[in-house]
């Protein structure tokens, strides 16, 4: 039998899966922060997370839709009202369209979603019905993945930034305000699982949670390293180097 | 606009979907029948294969609890015995348990699924939430990729035998049945989806079916050639060589 672990036990179980899990460790992470990737599996990349973005919105809704108080409910809109802007502020999907059309793809085929892979739309819709269906405080522990992301975002920025002609800090706009919503979301998330995770089955539920959450970002970066890397073997119906460019990149 | 097509038409675009993306155009299935895997390849796709396999009549149950009349529920609830067995004969889980035992895999971890690999478990959870969520037209659509299945069976068991000597005819019983099964079984589902698709919308729903298949199929094949092939990048958590083995395989 596993045993009730404390907060603090808990607490350092999540945060080693961060460190042996995340996809900071996963080799595409790497190509292309040390700017090892051409334009095109840069595009590839941009293209692709598209959808995981555009998901976000909807995966926090139905979060949103289980939460049950209004006082929940408050600090998860946050969430939505980040992803999706608002009148005066943009929002993180369309500063993703604005990463996307910085490296020349062509805005109606990136918000169509054709020309993403298989593996992209399997492990998203995965996300989002794992939120739907397991009990809620799976789902408040699958949004953990952002304890470990400020770190990473810096890191990537950075590399970026310094190593691709194509890439400016107006193209990468997105990441500037995720670090701090990133922390403030998943102090919270955390703190929710802390102190929701009662009995020793639910503890491991959350563990697993984010293990399965970890698959999720892990399994994009192998569709996207497989179909554009090695051995870049790209499958039917998907975006191609070349398709949906506007030629009006970032300079 | 897109206009209505006669029944040989669309019999058509749904064979030419078939030439050109079902699976056994995948690099690995050729390596697989050519005899060019190693043993702990054939063990990954076996092991991988069996939560596909598993998940069959999962799907076919949901069809199952939607088609509404007695005369289509006998029809498709044979493939559920077919996958499920009887008393007296054995179904084709049973049989696929037969393949992993053969390349000595020990029985309880294939069944506990623990091992595979996210890829897998995202395509086939696809897979079943697609005939759930989907119009019944569409979902039995993607049961369509059966009408390839027959001539592929043939080509991969004859070259596993001939190429592997840890792969016995008993090891791949469970093809032996299949070719009469899912010609059986394509017929019936092919006839129902050209006399069910009945407007110019409803035909390319059934052609995007059996796409969305194809691409179910070829994202295990993905997930299985980049985590043990090449570049053999195993994700974290997933079966490694050496696990799990019996040393009680096939001689």
């Amino acid at each position: 039998m596993t045993e009730m672990m404390t907060k603090e036990e808990l607490e350092a179980g999540l945060r080693k899966i961060g460190a042996e899990r995340y996809h900071h460790l996963h080799p595409f992470q790497k190509l292309l922060q040390d700017g090892k990737l051409n334009k095109a599996q840069v595009q590839a990349w941009a293209l692709n997370r598209y959808y995981y973005q555009a998901n976000i919105p909807v995966k926090d809704s139905f979060i949103l839709a289980r939460l049950g108080t209004v006082e929940l409910r408050r600090e998860w809109r946050q969430r939505i009202i980040d992803h999706d802007g608002s009148e005066t502020e943009r929002g993180g999907i369309e500063k993703w369209i604005a990463l996307t059309d910085g490296v020349g793809l062509d805005r109606a085929y990136v918000e169509s979603g054709e020309g993403i892979l298989p593996g992209t739309r399997f492990a998203v819709d995965a996300y989002v019905h794992f939120v739907r269906e397991r009990t809620l405080l799976e789902a408040v522990a699958s949004s953990l993945t952002e304890l470990f992301s400020p770190n990473v975002i810096g890191i990537r920025t950075k590399g970026m930034l310094e190593h691709y002609p194509f890439i400016s800090k107006e193209t990468l706009a997105y990441f500037d305000k995720r670090p701090v919503q990133a922390k403030r979301d998943s102090d919270f998330a955390l703190e929710y699982c802390l102190e929701n995770a009662r009995t020793p089955e639910q503890q491991q539920a959350v563990l697993n949670a984010l293990r399965f959450k970890c698959q999720v970002l892990w399994a994009q970066l192998d569709a996207l390293h497989f179909s554009y890397v090695d051995p870049a073997l790209t499958p039917p119906d998907v975006w191609r180097p070349g398709v949906a460019e506007t030629g009006r990149e970032a300079a």
